[in-house]
């Protein structure tokens, strides 16, 4: 049984049909090229909403409690503009906050620019769902994946429950 | 329009009149000194405050949200004594905390001294200013401040809601 | 007057009589070892508790309240398993984040391994009492201890409200 994951992009320009959904693709790509990597993973759902905490908490509780996806990654709405809101409804949704996978974020994308210390991204379990904050900058998403794909087929493995992999080293 | 930046010293010492105000002058030349980095910037506001979680709160609220102030720099009351405080009223106001920033302060300082780890501070966004926590030393605002430096006249451009900012590389 | 330590092992297995405590002792061990790096610290206390977060913040509330202990470090619940949840527990009942010494200790442990990353562990003050979350990986607890134990003697000191140790730099 492959890991199911969900994209979803957080954008009022894409949601209004104003500009393309450079991120979606991209995200899809990234996720198809670590499949191997994580056990096996298959993108199911996908979605666009706008910059609106409550049509962001929607989906991600819809795609958390009723479609049971494994791994959801948002993209976008991170920064620091008046309508950036995706941690916020992230944090409002999630029951455990997951703060290593954001400073191994921060750790590497810190490396490529500094300007990755705008990112205000979060990543958090909901039931049996880890959700993360990505970038809307196509070309990080890649790099974000990239810090967590060491631990992330492991954090997926513990978050369904599976005793072997209660106890490594570090957690 | 030059950014408008607010520097409020927080102080149970300075604020009883028992010793000078180091950090605030030094916050202020530090500020000076970075104003072309910033894309223009004055200090237009100061205060001393001591560590009292409705005293900071005031101040905090006054500057972001009738004095427009784009830039807040509280100094001192980060550290674990009973009395600091600091961190715990900045969060009580900010709408929108920024993580990535406390992590780049975070490794810079650490770099200089392992006592960084005992800093608590945080920063966030309030409505369309940016409050970020400065240690109490004298030396370590300009070292905290070079750490964001890089990534800070984006910053205050991108909660300005200007569009052009929207999408840099990681954000 | 020695620091007074409290070791809280937090595991089902261990709390069920399934399996043995590794950590605990191996926690008392580092601690012993660490005593003079810390000014003189003596383990008074060791509890073991389900993964329940009444139970374990029944233990972190008697030993900070009552007991007045200075330093409690827990072991293991701060993964990503359902049953994981030392971090929420002990959120519940800090008065203060130190985001810092979860900083240095994902630092530290990062460097032995990317696994590090699935840490959710948590740190701060609750009254003049410091908890901090350790990995349930008993060779894990001496690694995080080492990335602390630069500053912990300060941060100890500066929780009993030493005066002369409120401005250290970087603080
Ligand atoms: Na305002």
């Amino acid at each position: 049984t492959k890991l199911k994951v969900g994209i979803l992009t957080v954008s009022d320009t894409v949601s209004s049909g104003a500009g393309p959904d450079r991120s979606g693709p991209r995200a899809i790509a990234v996720v198809n090229s670590l499949s191997e990597k994580l056990g096996g993973a298959n993108v199911v759902a996908t979605a666009v909403v706008p910059d609106e905490v409550e049509e962001i908490k929607d989906v991600l509780q819809k795609w958390s409690d009723i479609d049971n996806i494994n791994l959801i990654l948002t993209l976008g709405g991170t920064g620091f503009t008046p309508r950036d809101v995706t941690p916020e409804a992230t944090k409002s949704v999630i029951e455990k906050e997951a703060l290593g996978l954001v400073f191994a974020m921060l750790q590497e994308s810190m490396k490529v620019t500094p300007f990755a210390m705008l990112s205000r991204a979060t990543a958090g379990i909901r039931g049996s769902t880890l959700i993360i904050n990505m970038p809307g900058n196509p070309n990080a998403v890649a790099e974000c994946m990239e810090a967590l794909i060491p631990a992330l087929k492991h954090a997926l493995r513990q978050i369904k429950g599976d005793k072997r992999e209660k106890h490594p080293r570090h957690i």
